[in-house]
Formats: C-alpha cells, structure tokens, sequence
C-alpha cells in the first residue's frame, strides 16, 4: 500500500488561483482533474440519481455549458446500486457524462430524507425513503461506494446537524465528523482509484451557528492534506445574514491554495455574496427546482412565469445570458406550456435557471479578471432580486 | 373575392409523385409547403399543444429530423386560445418551429375528451375538459381557428363515429360531414392567409365501417378540388385487419395526384401495412405515449424498458437508426431514469420512439426508390412485431 499512499499525496486535482479581487475576498481559479478543467467561481448542477432532473446530456452540455455535475451517494448508492454502477463501469460511463463529477457523501440525505435515522459512532443506521430496507451507513463504506460511482471528487461523511442545534448538540456532532473524516481519509488511502483515472476527497467543514465550533472545524479541515475544503451545515434554515457570517468565518480560516465549496448555496444574490466571501464552489437544487415549479431566476430579476403579465409577453425568456433555449423561447409560450402542465415547460424553466446560475458564476470570474467585482455585484445583486 | 378564389384554386402545397412500388401500392412522393418540403411516405409527430409531449422543438429539428407537426385545434382553441395566437402571429411564431404545421379540425377532440357534446347541423356543442366552460364549434369557425393558428394544411371538420356504429348512424354522420365540408370550403375559400404564407385545406372520408359509405365518402372527397386527402374514422377500435381493409378501399378512390393521409394510425406495422396499400401520412400519439409509459420501438422489435432484464444491459437502445439519443443512451440508463421517475427518461424515451418512427418512414422511402419495399416489409414486420 506503500506507492497508493504516495500517490494520495500526489492528487490529480489541482487548484491555480488566477486572480483576486481587490475590494473583496472573490478570487478566480482553475481546478484541473483527469476529466477535465473547472473554472472558478463555479456552479454545479446537482444529478441527483444521475440525471439533472428534466435534462439531458446533451442539453446539459451544449445549452447549460455545465463544467461539473454533481451526484447523491444516498439516492445512487439506493437506486441503481453499485452493483449496476460498478458493471457499467462508473457513473460517468453509466449517465454518459465525460467531464469531471463530484459525489456529495450521503450525510445530508440521510438526515433530511431516510426514515428511522440512527446514529452511532460506527455510522449511521437508516431506512429507505423508497422501500424502508435497513442500510448502514459508515465512513468506510461511504468511501467505498463513492469509489464505485468514480466521482472525480468525493466527500467525506459528515453529520449536518439542524438549525437550531444547541451548542452540545454541534460540538458532539462536528466532534465525530472529525473523527469520521480521519476513518474516510484512511480508507481512502487505502483503496484504489477503480477506473483509470485519479478520484479526490474533500473534508466538510460542521460546527453550527457557534463560532468557536465553526473556527475550530475550520482549522482542523484546513490542517487535512486533501486538495480542497467544503463548508457544510450552512443554509439549512437560518437567516441569510448568519449564512454569510458563518461562510466568511470558515474562508478566513480556511487556505488560499485550495477550492473552497460552500455545500447546498443558493440564490443568485446567495452566490454573489459567497463569492465575495471567498467561495470558490456552489451546488444548489434551486435552479431546478424552483424552474419546475414556474420560477425563472434571469438577468433582470425574479419572474414567476404562471403570472397572467406573460401570457402575451413574446420577449425571450432572458436574452444576452448565451443560452439558446432562453433566447429562443419566448415568456408567453413557457407560460402556456407551464399553465398547460407540459414536460417541455419543466425543460425549458430548467435550463433556462442553469443556464442563468452558470451564466453569472462566469460573468463573477470575468469581473474579477477585471477588477470591478465589488461593484458590478453591488450593482447586481437588488437586480436579481427584483420580483418582475 | 374573386382574386381570393383564384389563389385557392393554384395552392401552394404541391405534390410530387416520385416512385412506385411495382408489388404493392406503395409510392414515394414530395409534399412541397410554404414552410419546406415534407419527403413522403412521413409520420407526423403530434404536438398537441403546441408541443411535442417531452420534447423541445431543437430536439424535435436535431434529434428526430421531424419534417411537420401536427397540432390540435381542440387543445389549442381552448389553451392558449387564438387571441394569444393571434398576438403572436400565428402557432409556427409562438412555439418557434419554422417548418410545416398540420392541424386537425378538433372534431376528433370534440368527440373523444370533451363532455356534454351535442351534435347538431349548425355544428358541436361542447364543454371544455378544462374548466366545463361551453363552446360551439362550426364549419365555419373551425376554418376561421385553423386560420389564426396559421396551420400549413388545415383539416376540414368532420364526425368521426365511434365503432362499432350502426349503419344508419354511419350514414346519417357521414352525410353530415359532407355537408360541413361543403361549408368548410365555402369559408375557407373567403378567408384570406393571415400571415404571409398559403395555407392549404384537406377533406376527410369517413364512412365508418360500411364498404358502400366508405367508397360513397371516398368519390365525394376525391371530387374536391382539394390538395391532399385524407381517411379519418379508422384506428378507433375496430381489427386491425378491417383497419387495412378500408384503407385499401379508400385509397383505391382516392387519386393518385394527391398525397393521402390516414389519421391518427399507429404502429411500425400499422404504418408498413399502410403505405404498402398508398398511405402517404401518418400521425398517432403512440411512440409519445408508449414511451412514457415504458415502451420502446425498435429497429429488433419492442422493448418494455421497465423490465429486469434490461438492469445491466450496457448496449445503446437502438444503434443504426441515427438518432444520436438512441445511439448515446444505454437501456440500462434508460431503464434506471424510468424506475426513479426521471423526467429525462420521459425525454429519452419520446425521442428515440419518435426518431425511430422517422427512421422507419425513410427507409420505406429508400426501399420504394430501390424497388425493394415489398420484400424489404414483408421481412420487417416479423421483427418490428418482437418482444425483446
């Protein structure tokens, strides 16, 4: 096992900070895998059991532009199996996505969507939302299932405590996440890569809304030798302002030198604000979600597109964000085919929202080249907000 | 109106015989519109409400290589409604497809979903299945929605009586029907195009199962001087056998100048049997419906994706029919996306069905050029006919 560990500590995954602006703490980068390179700021389009709900590959690839999808452990670790994925030879081969993936580690759908939840400090003993079998979930197993799927970044397993949490409650938990990310990072070392190419895990920073928690969890993520530092437990139901609070703790502790991944954020004024704070990476279910439920996110504000103000309005969706689909749909026929309940809608609202969210992480990393981040996101941000 | 009159005797749509099976009535021709040309033997896809269920009109265009449309006065009268798409200038504008549009007169509709009908000679009463509000259609105000829908061949409105109907039944209906067409031409003829481009009326033989109605409907609709033809009435329950059957009596009176199109048929060998018997268009809802609903059309026969057996079948769903969905997705993708309810398998599925009905459609074409559609059909229908 000797030359695995060496090459543990040789990860693919390489950060190149690009620039940094002078009036925030936004930063640009590269993220370089075996599947490919990621600019940063960057958003991730969340394929839940390995599909962006309502899209396909291609429109993922060619309309949205998306540099890096990400996939649920619990939901593909449930269905299909890694039985299935492991015989297809990974998800990327399974899905027919060619360009870099990332795994969250199923902590959080554990919480929020297994019944019966159990935890020990072995692991955590649930049952399925779809059928109630019993699994156990463990740092080690939890590993070995992301190797499965061959996410080029993996997570490690974390609890993600509530909101509110007393302060016992958030140092017991963050407590047995570090000591559950010393068992992730020795089983990963001594597993191998499974497909070819060199697989990255990150550590999560926990702690609540408890500032001395948030610092310590921060120092001992960024004490990890792993390519980069995801900061979870956050926007999970506490004020926006706290939210923000909290991530710029986490970035002032955590380094430079590695892509920083703010887990589950948010809107688009959520993403302009994090990145100010120094976030480097963002996945969020919002875009989709909300898409399918009639609420566009565009370059000039908030539309909830069943409001009977569209149904004559022949203007594009949202022009000037280089997306076909949104240029080339107008606000009256998404109306109609939303209010008319058809599967096209659902398609069209979400990749319109992607595209936009990938849109505006671009148009960040352009500004930060340039040097007037702080005030174009000053100018953009009540923009964004604006209910149209 | 006298110059009004003189257009609609030159229409633009002009067909093309081109070649002609010497073992069976099979002929390959050219439908020329004012929005492009449609090769034929061609299958319809059916956008209801101005939509293909599923699909986007890109992948409509890219994937499927769809040459027209059809959409459904009924659907579209009652949503988004002909202000709407008066505002827009017409459907082709509102739902961003540039090639030909077909729409059906609604009688169908009328018949099949709405409740509380009643039939009178003025026209149909009816309540939506929407909100139960009360409409009237009429010969006359049919032409006048297809007018605003701006459809490139519009449908005369006719009964289509359900099967099995009485003989009295049969010809009272049908002799209606001919009637309204009458009306139809007569209000068709003193409306102008609204948009720039000629629009085109079809009639429609009905007869129901009753060889002297059908040739009596077949002689009245080939007298018109209409530019294409067309056989409502069948698929609607009875055999399949009786289905050919009529078909080939229709088609027999029908004249060979103009292109025949057989509504709302069917399968891959439906549609082989038909053209084999001088069927030049074709549409039905299945490869849409089916597909969502798991069932899969397939150059080796047809597939229930739902099934185990496809768990770890790792080949693509149809390879050789060039569609690059088929080509590109596994079944055992395909079956996983179904299992959990992705909207994208919905996609997936539509678009292969639908793609591989066009791929059917040109190889009849190929076949009747090389002179080898009867052989070519009498050994496909075996195989089309398969579960895998």
């Amino acid at each position: 096992m000797g030359s695995l560990y060496l090459c543990r500590l040789m990860p693919s995954l390489h950060f190149t900070l690009q620039h940094q602006d002078p009036f925030s703490k936004a930063r640009s980068g590269n993220i370089r895998t075996d599947h490919g390179e990621i600019p940063t700021p960057m958003f991730m389009p969340v394929g839940t059991v390995g599909s962006v709900k309502a899209l396909t590959m291609q429109q993922l690839e060619q309309d949205v532009h998306a540099r890096i999808i990400l996939g649920n452990t619990y939901h593909l670790y449930l269905r299909p199996g890694t039985e299935v994925l492991k015989a297809a030879g990974g998800l990327h081969r399974f899905i027919g996505w060619q360009h870099p993936l990332l795994t969250d580690s199923g902590g959080y759908q554990v919480f929020s969507l297994a019944a019966n939840r159990k935890i020990k400090e072995e692991g955590v003993v649930f049952q399925s939302h779809i059928d109630g079998s019993k699994h156990l979930f463990t740092p080690e197993n939890v590993m070995d299932i992301q190797r499965t799927i061959g996410a080029d970044i993996m997570m490690a397993f974390d609890e993600c405590p509530p909101y509110p949490s007393s302060y016992e409650y958030a140092r017991t938990s963050m407590e047995r996440t570090h000591r559950w990310l010393d068992r992730c990072i020795q089983r990963f070392r001594n597993t191998p890569d499974l497909y070819g190419y060199t697989q990255n895990l990150f550590p999560i920073v926990q702690g609540g809304t408890y500032p001395d928690l948030r610092k310590a969890s921060s120092q001992v993520i960024a004490s990890s030798e792993l390519p980069g530092c995801a900061i979870g437990g956050l926007s999970v139901g506490e004020p926006e302002e706290m939210m923000y609070e909290y991530t710029a703790l986490c970035c002032s502790e955590l380094p430079e030198s590695k892509p920083r991944y703010l887990m589950g954020v948010g809107t688009p004024w959520n993403i302009l604000e994090c990145i100010a704070l120094g976030v480097d990476m963002f996945d969020c279910v919002l875009p989709t979600r909300n898409g399918r439920n009639a609420m566009l996110f565009t370059s000039k504000g908030v539309i909830n597109i069943d409001n009977k103000k569209w149904e004559t309005d022949f203007s594009p969706i949202d022009e000037g964000i280089g997306s076909t689909v949104s240029s080339y749909y107008s606000k009256a026929y998404l109306r109609h085919l939303m209010k008319a309940g058809e599967i096209s809608g659902l398609t069209i609202a979400s990749i319109h929202n992607l595209s936009f969210y990938l849109w505006l992480v671009n148009a960040c990393r352009k500004h930060i080249e340039a040097g007037d981040f702080y005030s174009w996101k000053q100018e953009m941000i009540p923009l964004l907000k604006t209910r149209l």
